[in-house]
């Protein structure tokens, strides 16, 4: 299917048909995420899979109790990675190895990052954020495809949610997406306001 | 092509050629991208299109110099919007109408997310960014799938980029979406750490 067709005919599940996924399209849907760009190649990002009822149901809680979580077939809690910068030389080196980046700019990329992000919080999660947001993207997109529903959440206790899914302080929850069968499946997507009211030239 | 072959062809391009890219095409990409969701259906999004010389310039310098502001065929700055929240009941209208959404579950979104992001500056730029991140990833498969190279970029001065977009304060610019014809056609996506470094199952 077209991206414009992937992007049209996407909703976000209004609710989920009880079902489960396997493990292997689990992995396939991440490991295409994956492939989303960061800056400087972070891959500042970490996907928990809530697979125990005990889990789910924790973050069920965490998420002011939206059904959704237990109802869905999967739930994949999108992290991003407040100190990612930190291991930035170590990812970089088998891109500098496989001759795909110069040594010299993976170093200079670096020093850049480790400039911008080192010692400002603010800047952390602001980037931890956006890589987060645009793998959470690619995710919806590729269970789309799969013939998955989906519905990405963002109401929830971030604290809370680092509890149920057992997540060190550096990361920050962004997104859940919830993935299943819908349990309308007529849903549309809803309206979008015209492209006038959202775009400008300069 | 299939969403798993758009995500590993896509390539952060490391430099533009020289080209053209018609207004049309443009504005397909951004309609495109404004099927992404967003919490509510907040469309809390503003996407600004440098086209003049002169908007260049100056998106080039907030932007730290970098070259491939001036050499792509097109460069969009994704803004979220800090204030979306204040025109939600007027943009979930249509889909009322259109009964797309029960007129009491959109009153009780209004209710919720006036909660969440009203006098709560932190709320409002995480989903600034949440939302403008989720539409440049739409954006850039888009623009892989209709044959352009992307690359998207996050380094620059916010307030110098609001200037050179003379957007308002309310709009937030979140990332940078440069948009043309690679200068090295057989540029390599960079590696990606293994699955099981960015992935736990609870």
């Amino acid at each position: 299917m077209m991206i414009n067709e992937l992007l049209k005919n996407r909703v976000s599940a209004l609710g989920f048909e009880s079902g489960q996924i396997d493990q292997d399209t689990i992995e396939n849907l991440i490991s295409a995420a994956t492939r989303t760009p960061t800056a400087f190649n972070l891959q500042n990002w970490h996907f928990t899979v809530m697979q125990s009822d005990e889990a789910r149901q924790a973050l069920c809680k965490a998420a002011y109790g939206q059904a959704k979580i237990l109802d869905a077939a999967a739930v994949i809690v999108i992290s991003g990675d407040l100190t990612g910068y930190r291991h930035l030389a170590e990812r970089l080196d088998a891109s500098v190895q496989a001759r795909l980046l110069p040594a010299e700019v993976a170093e200079g990329w670096v020093q850049v990052a480790t400039q911008a992000f080192h010692d400002n919080p603010q800047a952390q999660r602001d980037e931890a954020i956006r890589s987060a947001s645009l793998a959470a993207m690619s995710l919806m997109l590729a269970a789309t495809e799969a013939g998955w529903a989906s519905c990405p959440m963002s109401g929830f206790d971030p604290d809370a949610v680092r509890e149920a899914c057992v997540l060190p302080d550096n990361l920050l929850p962004v997104l859940l997406v919830a993935i299943g069968r819908r349990a309308q499946p007529d849903q549309q997507q809803k309206h979008r306001v015209p492209l006038s009211e959202v775009m400008s030239v300069r």
